[in-house]
């Protein structure tokens, strides 16, 4: 059976020929040449750059997750998706699927959602809702002002870079697992690292600020939903380019490292899909507007690798674990 | 337990404020200002149409539908809404739910979809797969270039017209529930005469010629998903007037009044969803320009009634099924 990576590539491909898709199905979002312009001079209009995504109960978050959090997650992750763009979504539709009309979780969901929004100055713009087990489908749009990042573009000599730290995504849900299996959560870390892995759980790092900044800046980008080696690949394989990472480099989250035994950190790190960090490339000459750029967000930024020329993801100073590094496919 | 209109309405309309968005929650579609244009003319830009809706299978279809036909009917009934602003898609996002990577499904499905997306110059630009209970949900996406049709602005004075006929949601329904129950369909209808309800089922009736052409000679217009009434009634309240449908005007399906009984017939005419069909008001004075776009875009236009000020619809000439009258509520 295929994957979800083979099933949009193979069966969701059928509007190649429309020029004014600038990006289409295969990249984070879409990017449009919206039609309407000065006179005379078609496209020159703007751009539109929408990104789709669903959270599907029992796969993308456990189930019985508070709204809260489902409201916070869903939105989080979709906006991942517009700050690996260098874009800033204005305006975002939900399809809602509901086992029932619980009054009380929706105004818990509405409420988070709406103050998310209201911070990000995002507005919902349409709403459909259907019976069915929970899922959350938002589509996303903002329109480009400058350059649209992409996975595309990474060029031999650039540097590799991810925000933050690694792991947080898988330790996570080992925290959340153990808890539903003994009712305990393991006790080699204090209660407030226990909250912290959670919050970024339930509401992944919000990095637009860096993402719109780095549009000028960076080459390639992408969000880690696949895992690290995974998404590095889509970079690789897209921009027709080899990625070298350094394992030593890799800024493991402590408390990841607290919580799991080193193979399970490693899986964490490198093909866990939860993280929701940018990775980015840019040339090595732009290390100090990257660096500017990270501390002017508040974001740590660390280069783990190089680009060079050739094809596919090499990993270095730890074994690789090729038999995972398909990353995360729904339908494997 | 709220109904899927009451839901929207509570939760879902939490970004009042934004004045980019010229029509929000509760239109068949949003309408957004996009804010590149001529340098100090904010707003001048154009306006971006975007409506998303859901099929969930067992819900909005029957379980076990071929994947060609779920494939049409859920890319035509997002299409319809499109109709009703008077507005061309041109984008479209998908987000599906699969129980499993069925490789012959999803290639029946996605080369169906393709070729109506070549027909109707609409592209696919994005998309996400997720394991789950069969499940379509559409976002599609258009550029306005005049007017935009709404539910809000009927006038006192306007004639109320609709397309085609009425009534073959109900009666295809009716016809598959049969021939699951039973094997066999009813005999008071021919083979091809069942053909053609469930073409209609499986590929609702495509209006966007029309509905674009009724842009500039239409006050009002909406698509009938929610049931005539249903939809006449978001018209009256939206718009602040009353209207008046007269039963012996309603163009009944002939092929629906073979198939049921009086009181199913009138309740597929008056209450049931599936119809598709374009439900708007004109100044009376319109009549000549309603005719010419009727018979150029060959779609049949009646006129079933009037607006008047005051609120409310009020059926004459048959009882109306008031206790039907909430139409089609997923959650009630």
């Amino acid at each position: 059976m295929p994957g979800e990576f083979d099933i949009i590539n193979k069966y969701f491909r059928f509007s190649g020929q429309d020029k004014s898709v600038l990006m289409g199905v295969g990249d984070d979002a879409a990017v449009l040449a919206l039609s309407h312009s000065l006179p005379g001079e078609k496209n020159s209009g703007g751009r539109l750059v929408v990104a789709t995504d669903t959270l599907l109960e029992g796969v993308h978050f456990p189930a019985g997750m508070p709204a809260e959090h489902v409201a916070s997650r869903s939105l989080l992750v979709n906006v991942s998706d517009f700050a690996a763009m260098g874009v800033r979504p204005r305006w975002f539709t939900i399809a809602l699927a509901l086992p029932d009309a619980n009054e009380d979780w929706l105004a818990r969901f509405s409420s988070r959602m709406g103050a998310l929004c209201e911070e990000l100055t995002l507005s919902l713009v349409g709403g459909d809702t259907v019976k069915g087990p929970l899922s959350i489908s938002l589509t996303l749009m903002g329109e480009a002002d400058g350059q649209v990042l992409s996975r595309a573009a990474a060029k031999p000599g650039d540097e590799l870079w991810v925000t933050n730290s690694l792991g947080r995504g898988g330790a996570a849900l080992k925290l959340l697992d153990s808890e539903k299996q003994s009712g305990a959560s393991p006790g080699n870390i204090s209660a407030v690292e226990k909250e912290q892995l959670l919050q970024h759980f339930y509401a992944p790092d919000c990095l637009l600020d860096l993402g719109v900044g780095l549009s000028g800046v960076a080459h390639a980008a992408i969000d880690i939903s696949d895992g690290l080696l995974a998404d590095a690949g889509h970079i690789a394989s897209q921009s027709g380019v080899a990625i070298d990472i350094e394992w030593d480099a890799l800024p493991v989250n402590t408390i990841a490292k607290k919580l799991g035994n080193p193979d399970e950190v490693r899986r964490w790190v490198l093909t866990h899909g939860d993280d929701y960090q940018l990775l980015f490339t840019a040339s090595a000459g732009k290390r100090p507007e990257v660096e500017a750029l990270a501390r002017e967000a508040d974001v740590a930024c660390t280069c783990i690798g190089k680009v060079r020329e050739g094809g596919g993801v090499k990993l270095h100073g730890i074994k690789s674990p090729l038999e995972e590094a398909a990353g995360f496919q729904h339908f494997s």
